[in-house]
Order: C-alpha cells, then structure tokens, then sequence
C-alpha cells in the first residue's frame, strides 16, 4: 500500500534574520528573511529530492505564521499538518544569524522561547497522520525546547512506529537548549524505537560518554538498541569560509562502514543548515534506494557539500545537480567548467 | 541649578521590522531594520529639536540590545540609563509593520511579549537619575505592557515628581493590550502626579466616559486633577497616504485653548510614530519657552506633519527646518519650492 | 461526491521582470523577477480565499521552469498538472513591466513568443484531471497565443463541461495577439459551453459588436447562448497612480443585475492581475457562496480594489483581510486606521 | 553644409548622491549614484529626442570622471568635448539631492566649489569646435559658477555666434551663486548674441526689474536685444509630490504668443532636471522644425511633464514616447491606459 | 588614410540575468540586469584600453532593444552599426547566469533562439562599413547561432577581407549550439581568410582534430592555412572562484611562440567574458603596437585576469589600469598594497 | 581626580563612499554610505572595547555634517567636541574605496580638499578640553592636510602635555600628501612630547631614514626621544582578499620587545582602518590595564585582524568578541566552530 508521504518531520520552523553579506547584527539597515529550522531543512532537502515529504509544526495565526506556510509551500513540503496557534501570545521563534570570516566567527542570537511551536499537542494533529508515511524524522532540538515538545515529540514516535514507520532521529544537541545529562537521559528512552541514527562523533564522546574510535562508538549504539544505520559527519573547519566534509555511516545489519573521499576546501557561503542537509540526502538515499548505505553516503556528502554554497537555511538542489556533483566528486564524466 | 537632562522618558524599545515599500509581511525576502516605542520616538524628537534627553529602559545582553543601544545614541539620546538583562531569556521586543494604501489598511503584528523592558525594575536604575531631570514623561503603553512595568512606572513617576519634575504623560490607549476600564482605573492613579496631559478625543470619550466636546472634556481632567495642560491631536484619515492634522491645546492656569490651521494632505510616507512626534514638539515648545502653549502648539502640529513623511518610528528634522515648516505654514516669508 | 479540485485553470504562465518603482526598462541594474500570467493571477487569487485550486500549463525543464513552480507552490496552488518541455528550444515566455505616473503610462514589452507554453497538448495530461474540479477557467489570450493553445482550450473546456464543471471564461482581449473579429469568430464557438461569462463593455461593444448600454449588451449574451452568469468590470483611470474600480454583475435565471458603490480613489501600487483578481473573487463568491451573485460582486470589487495596492502580478490577500475590506467599504464596524 | 552636431552645450557635469525614496540625507546607508548638470540635463534630452548633440566640459582625470564620461555616453551624449584635469586637486562636483513629501521639502546641498570645470579654458577645446554645430546653449549657472567660467562661457558664445551657430540661453538663476544684480549686469552682456532666449516669469520681474504681465515682459527682451524666440515656464506647485507644468512662448518676428493647456496633477517622481528638459523639448521642437514655436511648446512642455516621473537629472524618453504623450494631451487617438 | 574604427565586430547582444552573490536562480526576488556577449565583450575591452570599436549587431525595436544600445554606449563602443527589428517578433536572447561555490558549478540557461540577430542581413549595413576599419573580429558562436547569422558573417569577412581589413576569429565552440563536426566544416571555409586566430589546446584536438602538444598544434594552422597569428588561452579551473590564467602566441612569420608566467590564483568574482577579455588585450596588444607579439601576450593575459573580478560579462579597466598590472605582475615598480 | 574621557584624538572626519562588493567606480548605480578617517577609527574602536572617547573635528553645518555627527555618536564616541563651519564653502571631505581581489588592487579616490577640518583652530574648542582626558591621539596625516591643522595639531599635543595627557601619535605616512621629507621635519618637532609612537618598519627606513632591523630602528627612536612605548604593525598581503597581521611593541623603560604569533590567512572583508584598529585595540590595551604592553598587543593584533572581516572604516566589536577572539588565538577553552 503506497502512503502519502515518504518522509514527515516534527520540528520548529523559525524565522532566521541576518545582515546581507559580511554585515553585522548590531549595525546596518536591513535583514534578509527567510525561514529555518533542522527538522525544516531535512524535509525540503529531501523534497527537492524527489520525496514526498511534509512537516508538523505550530505556527501562529498572523501574518509571521502564513509567510512561514508559504515559504514551506514554496520549497516542496507539504502544509497538511501545520496547525495554527490563534492565542494572543502567538509568536513565530526567531534566530538571527550573521556570517563569520576568519578570525570572526560566525555567530547566533535565539530568540525562540515562547514560541507557538512549543504548545503543539498530539491531539491537534488528525489520527491519520500517523499511517500516512514511510518515515518520522525529528531531533534532539525538538526534545530540548520545552517539555510539552519533548512529550509531545515521544507519543509521536511512539504512534508513528506502531503504524509501521521507519524511526529516523538526529540528536542535534545544542548545549544552549539543556545539557549533556539531560540529553542522555531523554535521548536513550526514544532509542529503542530508533531505526536510523545520526550522532557526530563529539557528541557520542561528550554526551553519550562513549569511548573508543568513531566507528566502535557508532557500532556500540546498535548492539545496546535495534538500531538499524548509524551516520556521523565529519566536518573540518579550516576557517569561516573554508571547510571539509565527509562521513561515515554503519548499517547494523551487513556490519559495515561506508566511506568515500571527503569533499575538500568547500567555498562556504552559507554554512547553516548543512548538518541537516547530510540528513536529507542520506534519507533520500535510504527510502528512494531500499536502504543503500552507499547511496545514503553519496546523497548526504554532496547534499550536505553543496549546501554550504547556498545563502539560507534551506537547501536548493534538486537531484539532477546533486547526480551531477556525484558524478564529479568521483571523477566520473567530462571535468566541465561550468553548467550550459 | 541646571539639571543634566531636559527630559527623560520610561519606556520600551522595539525592534521595528517592515517590508520595503508596499511589499507584505506575508512575502519578500527582505525586512528594514529599525528601532521604535512609544517614549523613545518621543525623547529622539526632542532631542533634535535640542532638548538633552535620555530614555530609561531594559535591554537584553545580546547583538540585539547593542543594536538598539547604538540606534539610541544615533538618534542623540543619552544611554546613559540602559540597563541589560543577562538571563537567557532576555529579549528586544518586536513589531513588525506593513504599509497600507487604499483601500488596504497598514497593519501590525506585536511579538513584545516576554521582553525584557517587562523585567525592569527602580532597583536597577541609580538613585541620582531622579534628580537629574526637568521633566520625565511615559505612556499608557507602559502602564499597559506587564504589572511589573506598571509598578516601575508610578514608582518612578512619584520619585521623579518629589524631585521637582514636571511630569508628562500620554495616554496611548491599545486596545490590544489592556481594557478602557483597567487603562482608566489605572491612570486616574496617576493623574494627580501629572503636568502635562496627553490624551486624543475618542480616548476621552471611550476609556474615561467623558462626554461633550473636545474642549470641555479637555477642561475637564484639569478641573478633577492638578493637571496644567492638556493637549488632544486631531487626525482625519483620508487614504493610508493621505492624512490632515492639527491639535488643540489647553491651559488651566490661562483657562485658554490654543489652536491653529491643520496640516492639510499631508502626503505620508510613513505614518508610525507621528503622535510621538506631537509630544516632542509640544515638549520642545514648553520646555525652551517657558511653558507657551502656543510654542508647544506650532511645534507639536509641525513636527508630527513632518515625521509622517519620514520612514521609520524615529523623527528626522532639526530645529532649523521645524522652524522654517512653521514659518511656511503661517505663510511667513518667501516661499520656495526647494531648499538648496 | 467531493472533488480534488474546486478550479482548474489553463493558462501561461510567465516571467515578469520589472525595474524598481518608477525606474525604466531602458535603464537601470535590476530586475524584480516575478512569475505572472491571468489565469494563474486567477486561481492564485482564489487559492488565498480559500478554494482549492490548481493552475495546468507548460514549463521548460530548466532553472527557469523551476522557479516558475517553485512560485505556482508558494501561492497556495498545485502544481499537479505542470508538464515539462525538455526539448532544446524549451523557454518561459518573459514580460517586462515598467510602472506609469501621470503623465507617463505604465507599458509592457511582451517576448511570449516559442514559449514551451505553446506546445501543451491534451494528451499530456491525465484523463481524471477532467473529473477533479468543481469549475475549469481560461481566458481569451491563452485562444490567442496560438493556434495550438486553441484547439487544446477548446477540448479541454469540451472535455470539463462533460465531466460536469462549471465552465468560467474571460475575454481579456489583447489586440496585440489577435484582431476584433478572429477573437470574436473563436470565442463564438466556445460560448455554448460557458456558464460564467466576464466581458468589459467596451469588448462587448468593440468585439462582440453589441450596442446599447452594458446592461442590455450583458443580457444579450444570455439571451444567444446558455451563459448563467456574466460579469463586466468598470475601472476609471484618474492616472497611474489613482483608479476607481467597480462592476454589474447579471444573473440571467434571476434576471437581475448586481451592483454597488465602486471603490473610489484606489492608491494604486501595480495595476496588474486586478483584472484577474476581480475574477478570482467573483469565482470565489460563487463557488464558496451556492452561486450567490451579491457575494461574487462583493468579493470581486474588494479583491481587484486591494489588489492594486499590491506589487507583482499575483495577490495577496486572505479571506479575513478581505472580509474586512468588504466591511469597511459597506461602512460596518469600527472604522480603525491601521490592523493591529 | 551639414553640421556634426546640431546642438552643443557648455557646462558643469555634477556627481549626484541621492538617498532612496523617501530617505533623508542625515540617515540611512546608500546614495544612488547618477549624474546631472543643467546643460547636461539639455543636451541628454535633445539627443534623445533625436538631435546629435555633446557636451562641452571639464572632468577630473579619475575613477570619477571616468564614471561621469561613461553616464554622458549611456545617455547618447558625444564625449568628443569633454577635456581632462589631470592636477592633483581635480575633483567632480557634486550635489546631495533629498526627496519632499508635505510638509517637507525636497533639500538640496551643494559641494561643488574647486570642481575642475571651474578652471576650464577656450584654449583647451579644438578651434574646429566652433564651426561643428547648429545650435550652442548655455546657462547662467556656468556664468555664475566662478570668473573663469563666466569669461570662458562669454568667449565661447561670441565665437559659436562668429560661426554661424545659434545661440540659446537659459537664465537659471540661483541666488545661492550670485546675486541678482550681479547676473543682470552680466547676462546683459550677453544678450546681443542671443536667439533662444529661457527666463521664468520671476526671473525677469526679480533679476531684470521687469514689470507688467509675463507676456508684455517677454516681449521687451526682443525689443532691446535681438532676441528672436523667448520662453518662460510656468510651475504650480501643488506639493512636492504634485505639480502643473505649462509655458509660453513668445515669436518676436510673428510677434506671436504660442500657449497650451498645462499638464494638470503630474504624479511627480524627481522634479529635478525638468526644467532643462523643457529646454530639450523646444530646442528640439525649433532645431527639427524649422523654428516651429508650436512644435517648441508641444515638445518642451511635453519632455518637461513626463521628465518629473523620472527618477534622477536626466530624462529618459524617446521622440516616439513624447509624440504619443502629445497626442494624448490634445486628445488624440485612443486612449488607452498602458502601453503595451 | 585612418580609419574610422580600429575594430568591428559582429556578433549578438544578449540580455544577461543574474542573481545576486550567490543566490540561485530558481530562487530569489531580483535579477542583475547587464548585457554580454562574446564580440561585445571583446570590443568594449578593447575599446577600454583606447581603441575605436564598433559593434555591428540586430536588435528589437523596443525598450530591450534600447536598454542594450545605451550599454553599448556605455562601454564606449559605437552603435553606428546597430540596425533594429521592427517585426513583432522582434527579440533580445537572453541568457540567464548563475555563480558558482565549489562543489557548486556556475551554470548558464540559455533563452537565445528566434532573437532579432538572427535576422541580420548584410544588406542591412551601409557599404561603407566594410571600408571603415583596420581589423574585422567575429567568432564561433556567431557562425552557430542560424543558418542565416552564418552566411551572414561569411560574407562579412570576405568584403571585410576585400577592403583590406585584418581578420581576427575566436573559434569559442559551444557545444549546446553545433556539432564538433559542423564546427570543423565551417570554420574551415573560412580560415583562408583569418589573419588571427584564437582556439583553445581543446578545440585544436576534440575539433579540428589535431593532435601533438599545443604548440605544435598552433604551428600546423599556419602551415594549412596562411594565418599569421594564434593564440591559445589556458585556464586552470582550481575551484569555481580559483582560477589560474596563462596563454601561448605563435607567430607564424617570426616562427615564434610568445609565453609568460601565467597569473595565479586569481579570485574570482564572474568568470563570464574573460576569454573574451583575452581577445581585447590581445588585439588591442597587436593594432596598438605594430602586431608585436609580446605586447598580444601581456595584455591579453593581464585584461583576461582580471576581467575575472569583474561582475558581469564586460570588462572595465583602462589602459592605466592595465599597464600598472603588469608592471606589477613582472614585479616592475613599488608593490604597493593599495592604489591611492 | 578621574578625568572625563580616556582617549580623545583630533582627525578629520570623511564621508566614505564605495560602491557595494566587486563593483567598480566608475560603473553602477549606488554608494554604500559610511564615514571614517584615521582618527576617528582609532577612538571609535577604543570606544567599542569600553574606553571613554571623543573626537575633535570639524565639520560643515549643513546635512552631511549631521550625517557624521550621528554617525560618531552611532559608534559610541562623544561629539562634544565637534565644532561646525558655518560659511559658504562649507564641505566635508570624501574619499572613494573600491575593493581588491587578485591581480586588481583597492583603489581609493581623495576628495578631501577644502574640507571644513582644515579651518578648525585650537581657540574654537574650550580650555578644559585640554585637562579632560588621560591621553591624546592625533597622527601624520592631520599634520599633512594642511598648514592650519599642523599648527593646530602641534598647538593641542603641547597644551594636552602640558595639561597632563599621554600623547599618542601614529605616523601613518601617505605619500600623496606631503614627502617623506616633511614629514620627518615636521614629526620630529613633536616626538619630544611623543609617549607612545606608532610607525611601521618602511616608514622607519624610508621616512626617517633608519637603517638596522625593526626592533633595532624601534628602539632608536626612544633612545633619541623621550618615548615610552613604539609599536610596529607587520602585514603581509597575499592577495587582497588574504592578509597576515602581526605586530611588534618596544617598551623603553623595561628595554623589552613584546611579540606574538601573527594572525595568518584573514579572510579579508574590507582592509581599510584596521591599522587604525590596531592603535585603538593597543591603547586600549595600555589605559585599561596600566600600560600592559602584553595587553596592548593581543588587544592590538586582535582589533586589527577581526577589523579586516568588517565592511567600513570603522571596527564592530565589543570587549567580550575581543576576549574571544584572543582567547581562540591563544588556543585556550574550547574551539567551537559558531558563536550560539
């Protein structure tokens, strides 16, 4: 039986504010607008994709909540279960975002507390829902924003699951949002139903307090949980403008890592979002290959690589450029200069 | 003994978001960046008329609060009375606000919930700056915002007043955040504290229940309250772009109303903050000219004219050019088409 | 039975790129880049009343193809039933719009010629779409464009009509796509299938060679062809910058004609799509209304008015804001200056 | 003998600095950056009308002038006149120019003392320049900007006039540059040598000590020089943002007043330059038509109205555009709303 | 006996559109509006450095059309040899350009088919032309672009020829317009008339199907065909915005090849129109100094360098500029950081 | 006895203009909109980092005036010591910045002549200035502009001396204002009062005609002079958009050199003012911290290299970034990769 959507998400959709170029928050007269958030990213990266994807939210009933809607319509998510928050203390969260160029860093100011997304309840979202996709993702933000979310986020992958859905989770953790403890604690009762995990390896040192090499560290989480595929990027940061990526992913299953030559000396223009988009291309490989690893690996390496040319949160790629940059990162094809 | 200060003022600073020119919120990919509030449109406008003013108010510790600060201190107002909120909840307010043209109306959305303005307290302000002022003025909408900021407002108002200042108050009565009934229980607290007493016809009638012409509602408050002057804009709203305006004001001691010829067609670029500009001039008026409610009538009629032409809350005109409006407007002089 | 769809429309859709404000075509260093069209302009308008609607159309399979559904997605319409032209000579037809002040008019340079557009055929298609809508709608210069767009609207509107759809039609004569009497030879033999029939006077009369008064030409059409429903416009041009927009709606079963005060002194923004706003409204009266013509005139009127205060071809109103405009015009309710 | 040019025109290119729209000079963060100069103004509109026409100037040698010599070949003015400063204190003058709204002027300030045009000489231009073209103008600003220019511009007139060429002067006066006696005393000088001769109704009453009615006082230039065409324009401003634009013009050897309806409430976009664009106009209304008064109005009071709905100095519209703008003002043709 | 023009060039005026920094085009609300072109480019280049050029092209009659002639104005290059397109059909191409951000490429949508160029006759230029210069340049794409554009320039270089013109073609093959094999057949045709000739190490082998190392390629040109000169450009793409650049001469007379230290790591802002830039300084290196091959090298070189840091597809440098370039780039003269 | 300021400096204030990224003068459409000057640079950087600061300057009374005065006060620097030009000619300088990127340098246009700062005389400012800050700045380019400000300059290091004050002076050599040979016979009249000397290792060797390594020529100048403190910047410029910024301090009285390792590879936004940076940042670090040459040069080196990410003149960073940012260099606490 086919479902609706191959992929849902539960996330915060935030308003992101940053001064164009090299500008900086504290100066300047205008903002560019547009709108973020993890779980967000991952879905419209996915449906650029060719997925069928749609995102569970709380916006509130103004006119910050439709700019929202429409931004997510116009990158290729569905709205079907955004609800809307008409209370007087509706607010859409906010993070502003400026740019960083080296010795500057690149830096955020939150200013997401309060917002609607943090009353969304299981119950205002139709029963249906939860039969109607192949995969639940959500991270560790929505766990850390407040304990409605955190609540609301485990009965989801709870419901999910028993209709079948595959459980896709990325711990995200954000030391601003709660601290390591609390994330261990809250993140190992949601991993039994976990299928696909995504842990940098910082975090499964710092958080989890495992040791040992990367790959022991990603094998150990599926020999405590019925972890299906672990993913941890490997991100050098040679400056603001400058980094390299690259991942490692282990499915359970065969016991086997996946690798591939990291993408060297990315011309970072816009670094936000880029975790999420390893994640779309990742799961795009995952739903739209019958669980390849390798496909998995090459999807979200490049996703994830060309992100980071994009302004915004948002990627922009849609799957005949991402074959394309496959396809060159393998040195496979004629080396053309450019696009005609 | 000369004061450090003309004028100080209570109140909360807002970020102002808004779409270039007719463009929507709902839409674009850019916002103006600006600041605003009700007390601070007011001292910016005194102070380039001349006054030495400053603004008493609650940033949070972040870019945000920098940024405000920074836009104070353009505008000619003192920081020397800011003080930061280092919670991580601290905050700067929001309004975002969309131009209007016939038959769409300009619209607003407030997002000043939680700020940290709200969390201001006496404590937190040196007891010298009570003295250090001629007048101190606020508004309704401080009164209005959280029970903390209407505590520090009649604290302040009382310690301003034994110190020997004049105090000023405009009622800017919003619906949207308080009842006419708790705006009227509240205010008629104060309203024996107060010098200089702003508050438009419809408020009269609707929040204190004052029925009558304007005039003698006007002489009214001051035969129930010590107030000495009262002063009430009158705006007619032709178009979004199009608006005419005058005021009327009246003095108790002379028992005497000053009016003049409104500001006919006013040709508004950008309406906001143009009543906060009245009070700057009817201020300027008063407190370079030895309280003349006729100084206060031209100045306050001119330089709500012309803020209404100018983008963004803040007004922009020095005295030199109020003056030469002034003068044109009584048909006084030669009457050029352009200043070179 | 519920349909997918409440309209349907075919139609081009093109790029619009204009200069800034009052800014020439022949100078200048940017474009603004806006996707338009009079039957997207139609069902984008409905969408944000709330119908259900969906836009069918041709696009290159190219960057450009992209952004032009990437647009369709952001105003609230499917994009179901795009089809893509991935020959080497595929292309999005382009206008270039430059706005007027008296005395200068605005003008429009076309270059629509081998759009993609042009080869769209039935048979791309899907056969339910022709069972999945409550009304189909197109206009006379999608007849125009070519002969190919002609013979595929004329099947279509066959091809709805049997499965039961209202069937919507707009003259909107062009005189640079066609003459009086080809349009006029064409639209006759469409006419039979027509329930709802917009026609200005002055096409009436120069077109259609009808006389009389608009009144009697409206009527007339009903009287030659089995048309429930016909709609005709009345827009006075004071200059560029100031329109009044009104119009008579006649409902032949009722034999009676709607009316009402037009809107008086609109401070036009961009004159653009308000023709098709006007339809988008009146559609949505009827279809969310059970065909009540007062509703349609009313919805009509208030969208095409606020439409011109928009930038861009497309609107951007929702159901609420209208609903108000509607009331403020009727002269009910509180009369507010500004949304807050 | 078939001249190269048929109008040449001698005077100070200006760097403009503009803030946008409404935006005022003491805030904001950018200046559009355009060129402009009253006989630039002249020459620019003359040749978009049709004529071959240069400019006679000084610029500095730099990124500047360089600048200021490319904006002269965008708008089809002959570079060949323009002579090079290549002194260490070489500059470009410049102007801030400021938009009004009522009650607000526009407000311009001045920067352009020691500007390289000032020390322009006859000695730098080729001999050959004198016998090139039909038509020579200049304005009282050039004779008023320093001595040098004021002897340069005599000479140069005197020896244009020993060529055959035809002389055309606009008084311009600006008090912030000399005062009224002295251009009097100097232009007097002057008007032997001149045919076309431009002076505003307050000009020749102010500076000329003039009386009568503006007919009588136009006359009386021809009758003390030889002076055969004069032209005065008559503005009414209504407010920054809107102006009624007529003229008349005198024939002495007709001994004939030409006149037309003004151009009524012209939505006024940058009212600066359309002064000169009235000079483009009837220069080229005479210079195409034989010294056809008619065709000097139609043309000069058509350039000049459409010239106030064009942001910047120069104008920017083709004979085609103005013909139609012609003939909708006398009623002519259809009248459509846009050009399509 | 001089000439009117040292180089004319045929060869179409495209309307470039692209968005800003890094955006994408299926996104974004503005678009860059320049224009380009392969033979443009190179005369607005070589007319930079102090030649006089002309561009002999078809445009539409229309605001497009304008806008393009008053670029070509602006960039100093003559418009005597622009004729226009009055059909309604009449078109400007248009091509769309995209930046790149390794692992992004740049990319191109090309919008170039039926455009008014494509019309262009020879009978539609005076006669005269033919005689009126030293050197004739067009290219590849002109060949490629229709049947009718090829005849066209055949014909041109042969009168061109006729009348003692030196030939100058750029092979520039584009695949996306002909076959290699079309190109060779062609171009063939008319290499008995070229006097120098530009192809890439690339073209030489995948195209004419030479084989050998480069120089030995270049040498067998002049060994068929009596060519004077070839140039053969080399570009080491590093990364989107890396780029080294380097090139060989070889005079076939003086059986010399000409080479230097190629520039380095060039950062790239817009890489568009640097081959072409190439072609200027190199044109302009033989027409200005008596075919002296070390001067074709150096400035070719140096304009192609940095036309790379230029935006848009023009070049904008002087010969001062130039010189100062290289005399930095052989380490010639102080090495300062700034020019002051 | 605490004074009122920590740092005042007397320097002419200039409006910058540059046009927005890559582009160039002598092109486009806009100016970014900013002020600097060298001075100004050092004590709004100071003022940033929490010093207590002011300007002394002239400036013309006109709306660039106020421009700048906002400006100042924008970036927390007191204008109480900005006297104004009330006469005709009136004006402020200005200089034109256009960015680099390899093989095209920056390039700076000066039209700074005739400004109003080359009138200003000690008498207008008042007496107690003199006694009202801990240290005074001024530097060679304020003795080069003009004879008047070399008197003026000279005039106040002699009364601010005598008055108590540290005297700061960086020689800041520009060849387009005086020779290398005035400057030494001018600088050396006033070393005598020098405390703390800024030059770097050309300007020792070629200007004042040292020989030996920087330190040895360093230490010279204190041993010829009553000199506490020299400093000498050391950047290396790999390409325009790549520097390297290192700096050596000499402390006479402990007879020792104070070094770090250098910030390699800056991602250079905008190079202008961050030498300016440097003073401010190393006289921060020696008023905060009693004369901490450690301090002054992490604070120095870090101001200067973070300056460089930043568009403008003027430094954007507060203490806290500083500390950071140094603390990053000095590879302390963790290195996290964005500032949430």
């Amino acid at each position: 039986m086919k479902k609706d959507f191959d992929l849902l998400s539960l996330g915060e959709i935030l308003l992101r504010l940053s001064p164009p170029d090299n500008e900086r928050i504290v100066r300047g007269e205008t903002f560019q607008k547009q709108v973020g958030g993890a779980e967000l990213n991952v879905v419209s990266g996915a449906s650029l994709l060719g997925l069928r994807t749609g995102i569970i939210s709380k916006l509130p009933d103004n006119a910050l909540g439709v700019y929202a809607k429409n931004r997510v319509r116009f990158c290729g998510v569905s709205d079907d279960y955004l609800v809307y928050d008409e209370e007087p203390d509706a607010r859409l969260g906010i993070y502003y975002y400026e740019n960083g160029a080296y010795p500057r860093k690149p830096s955020v100011v939150y200013d997401r507390r309060h917002a609607s997304f943090c009353k969304i309840g299981v119950e205002e979202l139709p029963q249906e829902m939860f039969a109607s996709t192949r995969c639940f993702h959500t991270s560790g933000i929505t766990l850390a924003l407040s304990e409605n979310t955190r609540n609301t986020a485990v009965e989801m992958i709870r419901k999910f699951k028993e209709n079948g859905a595959i459980i896709s989770f990325d711990v995200n953790f954000r030391g601003n949002l709660w601290t390591g403890a609390e994330a261990k604690e809250c993140i190992e009762k949601i991993l039994p139903y976990v299928d696909v995990f995504f842990c940098s390896e910082d975090t499964a040192r710092l958080t989890f307090l495992k040791d040992g090499d990367v790959k022991s560290m990603m094998k150990s989480f599926t020999e405590e949980y019925p972890i299906s595929i672990v993913a941890s990027t490997q991100r050098i940061v040679h400056s603001p403008k400058v980094h390299t990526f690259g991942s490692v992913i282990y499915n359970a299953k065969e016991d086997r890592y996946y690798e591939e030559e990291p993408y060297r000396d990315i011309e970072v223009v816009d670094r936000i979002g880029s975790g999420d988009a390893y994640i779309s291309g990742a799961l795009y490989g995952l739903l739209a290959h019958e669980f390849d690893c390798q496909k998995a690996l090459q999807y979200g390496n490049a996703t994830s690589s060309v992100k980071n040319t994009i302004p915004g949160d948002l990627p922009s790629c849609d799957l005949k450029e991402i074959d394309r940059i496959i396809r060159n990162h393998m040195g496979m094809g004629a080396q053309v200069e450019m696009e005609r």
